[in-house]
């Protein structure tokens, strides 16, 4: 059985990308929770990892002998040994624009994952509107995401009843997914067809798993909280 | 033809892995080049590449109507349009690995390429020393990347001729072609493995080509060299 190592629900958004994709594609898997006490050497997360993945990071995927890590060579992974689930769009034109927003969300966006760290259980609507007023960068990913959406929306969901952003669920509606737990959770201004489409993916039973799993651990990460000083 | 939009040679890094690999792997390609005057809105740059793609960077792939950004999904893209080539190694679990190196490149390594800047052209073996001695975060990339290429050159350089990371010639190499770059001219400290490694990698046709381009050019972008004033 594959097995995938992810961190605390509520704060790993790149464990999260790869929890509701294996979830959301019903792909069978022991989900192995490893918290974050730290991350620095020797603390239980970082010596956990350690032996098991050269860059001491979640997630991490473990099928037999294989180690794979990182998310995004995880869901390549996962495309390839389960072609039936087409993962990535059918379309050769389609999976290559697929392949390009994945990859652009993987190497940017670091206004916005700086300034609004994931946080799934808590209502940072207050800092949202703080750091909309204060933080163009951020406002220039929102302004980018907006604009990925929503031309890909007009093109696809209507294609498709789960509406998502190739029409059916694939790899990259689990990318973005961390993206619309932070737009949702610091309520960032969004056009309603954006919001609509928050919904539709909070709304997919692979991220409402992921989301419960969130709000049952009830883990204050200090080092993961710039906005708060307690649950 | 297919179209590949690059910037400067000596500086952009992302470019020279997709014009590497295209040109090592003998895929026929017209090269656009883009010249960097600056990254600022209005700027000739980011005029004409903002008309291309939707992120406005380099490299960009252009095949008839579909337009694909980001340097990894061209990877992609073109490992999956001539699959005749194997781009990525065929083995299902070493591909697996080359693909988790690629991504963590990807996402990662910000402290080597924050402070070390690719400049193909410059001897910067002080300034390398310097970095060296004050930055410990360069130092553990560093350590990192040494860490990866010596268990990969162990486990696969000897089975063929290439001497590459995953024996033949791959994407990764490819990928890693600007960090060879940067290790040869700050000078930083390697075994002797990791330099014979870097030689090989300068050697590879594709790789010169590139390198005899930077050479030609002769142009200074003031943004792209922190630490000179002059060439
Ligand atoms: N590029 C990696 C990033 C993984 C990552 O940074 N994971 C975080 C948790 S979301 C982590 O393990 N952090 C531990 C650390 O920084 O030491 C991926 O896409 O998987
Ligand atoms: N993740 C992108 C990064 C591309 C990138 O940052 N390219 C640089 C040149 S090496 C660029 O176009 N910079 C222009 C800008 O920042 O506006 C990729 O892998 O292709």
């Amino acid at each position: 059985m594959l097995k995938l190592y992810i961190g605390n629900k509520n704060y790993s958004s790149w464990s999260m990308r790869v929890g509701v994709l294996m979830t959301q594609a019903g792909i069978e898997h022991e989900e192995i929770w490893v918290p974050f006490d730290a991350f620095t050497q020797g603390s239980a997360f970082k010596s956990k990892m350690a032996t098991l993945s050269p860059t001491a990071l979640v997630p991490l995927l473990v099928d037999g002998d294989l180690h794979v890590w990182d998310s995004l060579s995880i869901a390549e992974y996962l495309a390839e040994r389960f072609p039936d689930l087409q993962l990535w769009p059918a379309d050769t034109a389609m999976r290559a624009v697929a392949r390009s927003v994945c990859a652009e969300m993987h190497g940017g966006f670091r206004a916005l994952r700086n300034h609004c760290a994931m946080n799934i259980e808590a209502d940072l609507a207050t800092q949202g509107a703080i750091i909309w007023r204060d933080q163009a960068e951020v406002r220039s990913d929102v302004d980018r995401i907006v604009a990925m959406w929503s031309e890909l929306l007009a093109k696809h969901a209507a294609s498709h009843a789960d509406g998502m952003l190739f029409g059916r669920f694939s790899i990259a509606d689990a990318y973005f997914a961390p993206v619309v737990m932070r737009l949702a959770r610091y309520a960032l201004p969004v056009s309603a067809d954006i919001q609509a489409y928050l919904e539709r993916v909070q709304a997919l039973p692979g991220v409402k798993a992921w989301i419960d799993g969130a709000m049952a651990e009830k883990q204050f990460v200090a080092f993961d909280e710039p906005y708060r000083m307690s649950r």
